[in-house]
């Protein structure tokens, strides 16, 4: 019996278990000090009226006879992947329904999605980044290269010519640093997908934060996208449902490699080691986009970015430098006084009683970096940024 | 960009989509004849009012601000886990809380474990069988080895001395098979799994079904299995829950293999891929294990048992050789006169307007036998035995 020796090449994740020890210990210390955490990438919104009551009539359905609902389809109940077809062609991009698989969240299909690909290929991911991207592919064996992301960039790396790559993860907004990726920019990388033929992995977690009509909130919104990317969406951060756990991905029917089409592979996946979600949450996910469902999240998403206003008025008035705030509910803040990543932590949680989290947990080019979240109370944040000022002053 | 080149070694699985269509094309021709379908593997009974309640009561939690729950541990809720190791407790297993993984269901884990094991591992598969246990190995290029079921064993296979395997498929009670295990032979297995430093998958998926009180319902009731044994559970038949949702996988911390503990590489992978289950279905799984709670599943276990002896009653009178009917929701017969599985499909559908599932789509080893289910109302069982009787006869 061999165990699957690439786990041993896996760093062990201390990032949040560090964070946590330390606001422990300073809590032992200072007793009296009441510490707010701007760190952790959770949603504080309860579930919105219409998705609560969709969900509560699916519970009951679940207990009568006439209508209880068995097995589903692997790939998601057709109501909820024609809801999805209707968002996407809000943003004008036209999808069919077979084209959307409903999923227990993006960070699943993420990782899972690599079952179809061979292990032989390179993958190229950006760094900083979402952590969950590097461990799956280590898991697997693969060959990674990494994109810079850095303040010369702003934190949004594009192709570079001399670099091969079959697997090219985009995450846009982005998780850690908040950057969006604007049109030119993503047509950049379809071009350079669609030459190497390669294929995009396009995390758009954080779509609906988007408020900039001129920024894209799918890849498909770039011709040619449907031929080189899958996209991973998620109502996690969109309608509160990081607890409730349902997502989409998106695989089109173009798009094919070794001539083989890559939404029958998924959905063969799927099949196999897949039973679908819950009928009650896919109710739940279809209430999000009717019209009320769409208005009642679109104001918790504003609240949100409210609080990332007070946060990147705050920093402007500071004169520090970040990225995001604007159209995501991430801020990555060059950390003052050329300070490391952890030593600002340990000092904004000393002198001014508030949590953050350190760049360089999110890769080498994260160091002297911090981000700050947007999720929290409106009056949290507010006083956690007058802490900041002051500390700082 | 390479694919997963092992994808195209699996056989399209035409089995349920073919029973489909030949009903299908039976009704066209025969509109007035009523068929009753003793086929599908899922549930009918709706989901017992305790379990309705405590998710109800979940849902409007996470619309309430004070009460919402945004991520939960990759794991699943502690209070799960402990209702868990409470019902294990009552079997006689003690579990601790860490031992046990909440999942999507047994059917994820089943396919997601092998992420963990090399893929150079020779894999042991009973034929007939669950078609998933043999596709996820497919998928990774595993060697597989299959152990005949036949009516020598009847359908249970025992160890081969001459067979080397690193890891062991065993299910019990069968799917489709409904054979079971008893204590002796599943020391056998366990006997061999240790002495070839091997691993055995076990799939408890039906245990619930079990009443005889001298077989084993966890593989954990034999000495020595917390050294080889993983075991995959669901509330999927045991509650109903085949569109809720949820089970649970144990991976004992005694388990290591290679000097790694299965434990630790099983809670990573989960923490990387998964994102755990919905806060509400977790709520709803935690009342299927509350006194209340059992007693309304251990009603509705009850009436598919019945339904179950009542097809058992029927083939015993016509002296037709079966497995299962027992301990299991599934009954494997012998096709009548030498038929093959699916002349016998067609012999029951147009003489009897009954349709269930052909052997030989489980494997070849299944060629010549036919599954029933006890899933379905008492009255269409009853109707479709005296259909078969009188077409028998």
């Amino acid at each position: 019996m061999n165990i699957n020796k690439n786990y041993f090449d896996l760093k062990e994740s201390y990032l949040f278990a560090k964070v946590s020890q330390k606001i422990r210990e300073y809590k032992a210390q200072n007793p009296n000090n009441e510490i707010i955490s701007l760190g952790v990438g959770d949603v504080t919104i309860p579930l919105a009226p219409k998705i609560v009551a969709a969900m509560s009539k699916a519970v009951l359905e679940m207990g009568a006879a006439d209508t209880f609902h068995g097995y589903g389809d692997y790939e998601g109940y057709l109501f909820l992947r024609q809801a999805v077809c209707g968002y996407y062609a809000g943003k004008g991009v036209r999808l069919s329904d077979d084209e959307v698989f409903i999923s227990d969240g993006a960070k699943s299909d993420l990782g899972n999605i690599l079952d179809i690909f061979s292990e032989d290929n390179t993958v190229l991911i950006p760094d900083p980044v979402y952590p969950v991207y590097v461990d799956t592919n280590i898991m697997a064996g693969r060959r990674i290269e990494y994109m810079d992301g850095n303040l010369e960039n702003c934190f949004l790396p594009m192709p570079n010519a001399g670099t091969k790559a079959n697997i090219i993860y985009l995450c846009s907004p982005n998780n850690p640093t908040g950057a969006v990726y604007n049109k030119e920019q993503l047509s950049q990388w379809v071009k350079y997908a669609l030459e190497n033929d390669a294929v995009i992995l396009f995390d758009g977690a954080y779509e609906a934060f988007i408020q900039d009509g001129g920024l894209p909130s799918s890849i498909y919104q770039i011709d040619g996208a449907k031929k080189c990317a899958v996209e991973f969406c998620s109502l996690s951060k969109t309608a509160g449902f990081t607890g409730t756990r349902c997502g989409y991905t998106v695989v089109p029917r173009e798009l094919e490699r070794g001539g083989a089409s890559l939404n029958k592979l998924w959905l063969r996946r799927q099949s196999t080691k897949f039973n679908g979600v819950p009928y009650i949450v896919q109710r739940g996910a279809e209430a999000v986009f009717t019209g009320e469902g769409l208005s009642q999240i679109k104001r918790d998403i504003a609240y949100y970015l409210e609080n990332a206003r007070i946060i990147a008025d705050a920093l402007t008035e500071l004169g520090i430098w970040f990225a995001g705030g604007r159209n995501s509910p991430y801020i990555w803040l060059k950390c003052p006084d050329n300070m490391l990543s952890w030593e600002f932590f340990d000092f904004l949680l000393e002198r001014a009683n508030v949590a953050g989290t350190p760049g360089s947990g999110f890769g080498s080019n994260g160091e002297g970096f911090f981000r700050l979240t947007a999720f929290g109370s409106c009056e949290n944040i507010s006083e956690a940024m007058r802490r900041f000022k002051t500390a700082l002053d």
